[in-house]
């Protein structure tokens, strides 16, 4: 490299080094953040030990399974405490140490609830099964449906987020979001044996509540509608997200906006854009001025 | 670790080591299951065939071309094998070796039907570079246009499952979902110039005939408008997604639900909700009612 | 393997090695292409300078920063320099070895601009704090909104284009697009401040330009209306997508569509089909065409 | 690449594709030959089962062992059933499915020997302990002396010859060889409480009987003296290297070599060349006449 | 798996979970045993530093090369600190927490050692370049040469023993030892200016002291000829190997043993056995006796 | 971190970053240097296709072999062309381009050895096979034995030495050297039909001649007796190694030192010390003098 270029880079190294007014400063701990790429892998080991035949290496699954079930639990156990430590120290001056044995308390605790986040997900597997007539077996669902992705992510986030870890949640339902193009805040509250079809586009809020056997298909928003303002023009962090009851289903790019209510055993249409209550039993279709003009063998 | 810790962990695996309801029983072959990331070379192999200087490390593509191809033959060969096995035992009581012969037959024919493919796909190429001002050359299409992700794992899968391989082709069309966003169902029937741009939200189902020439836009769904129920309230696998004929354009965010044909020469807008058959040439765009309301300088 | 399948597997190869038509031919140096697997390092490399303790292995960022940020701008610049130099001969027929000394200038001033790229992003960072209730920090938003994912490539790619840089910002752009679901030209014109949530589905066109303090929800599409066509037939590359000024959000699913203007300070409802332009302080939302039909306890 | 190069590489690449004379033809079943790089998996697995926190990256080896051990074992059995099989068929007509079972078989019976095998190292482990002053634990021993990674290859080799699997035994007797410079033929018998330090240079021949309490040091060869030839004029596999009884210490560099019978309880000193047997409780150093000539000042 | 097959593998792991006599019991704190591969990154890292350009990916050294040597010392820092932490518990009932501090600080008081070791070893290279007719640059010395690599092993595992590091020096000379078969214990005291050709069966005992411009051929021993033991029988750790006083060469398969002096500028031939102090300026060869005996054309 | 931490490990920076000595100065390319880590793919490369099934993963040596070596081939020869052209201006003030189709030319030369390279390797296998009665086949000698990893690298090297090509032989000897113990000078001019048994400790020298059918045991040095200085004190590179004529068997652990002529159909016993030249059909056995003082139950 010739000199010069070695001054420019130097210059460059010089500038870039510069803390910006962005940026979050070091506190006194200089405390590591929390890694996404073991936050992904925490997520996958607890994919292995729920579905244990299915996205490991098929081989490591083995024929004993308790040793499997085993080896990833403890695993899982000191990542995770390893990660909502960090959280728990994301932004703040605590330092990591100081708040090690609340972090491995809080892993023990969400290794304990793990046999109820599987229980919820066979019964989202299962509606699954009955409710699409392209598939066939639950284990076709399982390998093949973005949604056991997204739910996953989802149950394992909302969980921590109920013993109030930090960040962690948040990351680890953009890393679904991510590969599934399905966007669940960890803060809403889901039912069991929930569904989402295709669901790319799909966005559910963080202070939504959905009951018992809703079904989803791709593009549905349940967002807000508008935002409440505090004093200092900030908005505020109030209930804003639609409340679905049991045994509703949103087709397709539908949007329920706004701390609504979709009364129990509701069918919502494709394109539809709600933003009243709407009570039970209802049917919500698109009305007739969305029908489209038809031009025979018109140029556009 | 405290043995408190340990006695709760341990306690924890022997329940998440209890097989639940909703899991498959293992057979008594203790069937390996089908390889995710498997497939995912699998794949990836077939790019390299098709497309050879473009997807794998550019270096590796070299000089000689048909050493290059022979050896991503070979391998191809090698893995597919072993992958239709295990799809074909998935879920049954039958053993991986009993139908080792069967699956190398299979993919040995998928090989022979790779140049047909290949011929589609530089089809599918040909007509983005017709169809979008902003490209250049087919070089840029086949780098920068997930399209070619999306098509080349959906007439990949859809081959296989014309060859009755079971759960292996829909988990190679969720792959090609996951990283483009654009969801296409093996079972769909795709004619040759086929584009799709941007496709983010793109869902085409099941039972999808689609002719040549046609071109789709993001977020749109050729979609199933209901269901059809058995006697036992399952929904039956019927013909329940519509039929595009030839030269057929369709623009952004519109869905096309149900078995109605839309007739070749057409052009549907974007935003459009349609339900019933169109006939040839054509043109669908929103009506009026679909206009916004103004309000100048309101809050909202 | 039997001498019958290996000589069906070689004559595979023989017909899978011929160059098809639609196969770009090796020019005289048979050029190597760009490498997709380097440019993801260049964008991860990238991102280590702007966020340096976010998405590297958090103890890689250490303590002493600038020896940091100088190991990856040295690296930076060999990578970059070899991809451009790609870039540049790609589809053309000069050698790699004749634009060496450009793409190494290029890739210098291009690591110039970082701290502007850097001084931007932190400003969508900025705004995103301010727009979304549901966020505690700076931080958070680099951690958790694909946002700061999309809007580092484009604005990498947008930079590598004014520089003239051939198919990279394209192959950069798509790449976001992929892990995102928001797809931006490299093209447009984005200023400070700029917002996106959740993202899936935004299409921003190649000759958009917007302004500063904007803000888009997911699905929101600023695209063509139609296309102009040369006497050739090919449509013509021309300014065809809408501008937006400052001040403006645009909520979710909304399209904007051809060389329109959206005024300043004005506010779209989602779900909107906007094609014509709007004067600045609009409100612009549904009509109530857009109303659904209601029909209580209705079977769908 | 110049199509002068790419002639010669080709006229290359047929001359090197030939079969020669020396190389071994692919039998009918084109069998898949033992992998090195599996066969050195195998041996790590085994120190893992054996030495549980030591050769492992530390933090794997996990707080409940049993889960450790499980998993090791099971992945154990898999991979070394498969070596074993391709053992069983190296340069036979034979094919691997045929031998399956058997090798199964072995595999289980070597894993139901691994106790035995783990016993009889400790008891190295500690005879080492005991006898060089330098080492202050077992610990250090298992870390720091080559010793161990010999004998554990050894045993393990060992055992496999004497349940009649071919080629392997050699394979992981030459993979300790290489890493520590000791060459223990899998053939030898060697008793419990076996010493080796340093070791470079140890060579110990395939038919040496070896007893308890025995210690060699650096350069030692347990060899043949010569060999007995067949009436073809190839050498005979017949027993000729030395038996050495129990309680044995042999110093560096000595040779000791035929079929001769060392006593218990002797001690053979540095640099001898030994070819007669002797009597136990002897002690054996070299002659004067190894002294050496003294000259003072003297250029060489 | 059968049921039987998995029976059998149960009872082998629960056999094989038992803790044998042999091994080291946990203490209180279950501390995690120091990781060989984690030193051999140190002395990786270390390389790097000290030869810049020369074991590394060669593009990683870089350009600017403060930035290269400023992240080797901080990951240096990093990794040392834990791998000496746990040498200090190892084999004690202390915990790693409680002699962090500690660690830290004897890493950095070796890092600032590091300048004084890079120069000995460039004193060491240059010694070469004089001593071997065949070596042509310092560089090819780096490159090609096993001292190399014994005599860093070597002079850092030194520095850390007398900095009272447990085990980990003892595990560093190990690992030269395993790649070059020079076998240096960390305890030797070695001047400036050493070399050693081939290397191979080098053996440097623990209470040796080597004076400076020391040449050594292979298969040399510098050990102990006998075992002073203490009243329990067990050998004391006294001094027991020789000193090797400036100016010395000492040519292959040479023993030198026991607590001698051998004087300055002394010359020793090969195969020689030397149990004896030796004056400054002596030259020992072979005496007669070890000539050979000539057989023309007999028979072995 | 704390500053004081910072501010010492900075200061070490600067010392460390500081060009010493001893160190190489960088030319005015900034040349890149030979990496060592290619030269070993370079020579794993080459053992794929002179030994098509044994090294590499076994699965990959597929079953049309002619794609296999075309792969080979082709990489090598790109590897090698690389490397070649760092050796060329290794030390040397000229820049890798200027050189690099010198460099290829070598490189393609050397891939036209090939051929010749694998016959003398076959000859050597053949050769072992015929003389140890422990083996059975030469897939053993293949898989088993050190002498065909030191062989291949001596004759790889030893060729592209006659090519005038610098530095790299040395990498490659040394690469053998450091697994197998064996010491091989690329300078060294060997027959067919060579074997090495066990091999431990071998060191073969630079200007060493060796016929057709030599056999070598551990430990054996054909070395030099003295060194011939130059006026400036510095060793000359002469002729100071012995030749050794056809069928010539020399074994374990005996030294052959000087320009001195080993005559054809020669056994030299182990543990000989030979400086002068011997007849052809000569029988070298140790004198009377080197047997043992034998002390019945004496202690040491």
């Amino acid at each position: 490299m010739e000199q010069k270029v070695v001054d420019r880079l130097t210059e460059m190294v010089g500038r870039l080094s510069e803390i910006s007014d962005g940026e979050e400063k070091s506190g006194k701990c200089s405390t590591i953040l929390p890694s996404v790429s073991e936050i992904e892998k925490i997520v996958a080991i607890i994919k292995n030990i729920i579905f244990p035949r299915f996205f490991d290496h098929p081989e490591a699954a083995g024929a004993i399974r308790s040793y499997y079930i085993g080896m990833n639990v403890e695993q899982l156990y000191s990542l995770l405490s390893t990660q909502i430590a960090r959280g728990l120290v994301f932004g703040t001056d605590e330092c990591e140490r100081s708040v090690a044995d609340k972090a491995e308390e809080i892993a023990l605790k969400f290794i304990e609830s793990l046999s109820e986040i599987k229980r919820l997900l066979y019964t989202d597997v299962e509606a699954m099964v009955h409710n699409d007539p392209a598939v066939k077996s639950s284990g076709e669902v399982i390998f093949c449906y973005p949604m056991v992705e997204a739910m996953t992510h989802y149950r394992v986030a909302h969980k921590l987020l109920t013993m109030s870890v930090p960040i962690i949640p948040r990351i680890i339902s953009e890393l679904a979001h991510s590969k599934t193009g399905i966007d669940i805040h960890p803060g809403a509250v889901i039912g069991d044996h929930f569904c989402i079809d295709h669901g790319t586009g799909v966005v559910i809020g963080e202070t939504c509540i959905i009951g018992s056997h809703v079904m989803l298909y791709q593009g549905v928003t349940l967002g807000a509608k508008s935002f409440t303002y505090g004093d200092d023009g900030v908005p505020l962090n109030v209930p804003r997200h639609p409340i679905i009851e049991d045994n509703v289903t949103i087709y397709s790019n539908t949007s329920v906006l706004g701390r609504i209510t979709i009364g129990h055993d509701t069918v919502i249409g494709g394109n539809v854009w709600q933003t009243r209550s709407v009570a039970p039993h209802s049917l919500i279709v698109q009305g007739k001025a969305m029908s489209t003009t038809f031009m025979d063998g018109a140029g556009i």
